[in-house]
């Protein structure tokens, strides 16, 4: 006999145990919670996933999850479009939105260049990063892209094809300035807790203080 | 504009965040992994959890959760039916049964009395258990609830229900013999850290030592 009474049961916990960081145990507790569940609150938790599925897309200009086929951001006249801000992924996104501090458009990547995870700059959507560059009303890209290694290896693989894109069509748009999000010590943190490289360039990188 | 960028990505976070334990932040998380699956693992994963809700039922003896009228362990013959484990939910069912030390047959309350929480001994199963003792075929109860409060308030009602019975009917079954589950120090603790009630009771109810 099987560890559960039910096969119904077992199931619904393997499924609910499929989700990243949810244990047997959890998955168990969470699908008894739900069996006390009204049929219509089951139904609606169900088809909120099913309906998620079927009807998401993910915008045509940045590729952010979107209920149309331009997203809010991309379509809004009240966004400074000659600047697009290049995320790894829609939290990002949501993350910068949050910030309040930001009001151009966005480039969500859907990952990052990772040799070790067999990513490559195909995988992603560079491409579509820099037919939207070639258009000629780019300004600016700022790179918001993680902090770690794979993160640098992006930004850099970008860098060089923006260039490459500017050496081809020196007739083209003036000069793209290309940025990347400030790295130094967060906010709120004492120095003695931050790791040295990061502490090291915070001093490299130190900017005009301004009284 | 809403926090997210679109309606059918905040249902379903929504719907997930609607679990107990699982915020918002790790919801969004959960369902954006959700979207990197096929449409036939959504429809696995929905589809589980709506034919749980659809085809579960509770086992006509004893109230765990079954495929069957009588589950497993109440149809089984190779379990002891004349020993009655009470215990408050499914789960306790599976972890005494992980144990592999009990034989007997069980009853789920589906809950424990608490006039905090406004539950009564109507609210769970406490009648359907002492119809099954009226029938005269059980020799004893094993009572396997929460060592709280609640726990023992459960204890002490089904004990003086039973009691009841039996002075109504002087003339049914010999006694029936009511136990609890041993309280003490769990195995694998040190004293100084057990809290001072168990290791009273622990000195109190000291069992003999079998060199």
């Amino acid at each position: 006999m099987s560890e559960y009474p039910s096969i119904v049961l077992e199931q619904a916990v393997n499924q609910m145990a499929s989700l990243p960081g949810v244990g047997r145990r959890t998955a168990l507790r969470l699908v008894l919670h739900m069996l006390r569940r009204t049929d219509e609150e089951v139904e609606a938790f169900a088809g909120a996933f099913l309906r998620l599925k079927k009807e998401v897309i993910y915008c045509r200009e940045c590729h952010n999850i979107s209920d149309t086929e331009i997203c809010p951001i991309c379509s809004s006249p009240r966004r400074d479009h000659s600047t697009i801000c290049v995320v790894e992924n829609v939290q990002d996104v949501m993350s910068i939105e949050n910030t309040g501090q930001y009001n151009g458009v966005y480039h969500v990547l859907g990952g990052i260049i990772s040799p070790m995870e067999g990513i490559g700059p195909k995988d992603i959507e560079i491409d579509s990063l820099i037919e939207r560059v070639a258009k000629g009303s780019v300004d600016e890209i700022i790179l918001a892209l993680p902090t770690t290694m794979e993160g640098d290896t992006t930004n850099f693989y970008i860098y060089r094809r923006i260039q490459n894109l500017q050496t081809q069509n020196p007739n083209g748009n003036s000069e793209i300035k290309i940025s990347q999000i400030a790295r130094g010590v967060a906010v709120g943190n004492q120095l003695e807790y931050t790791d040295e490289i990061t502490l090291g360039r915070s001093i490299v990188n130190r900017t005009e203080f301004k009284g």
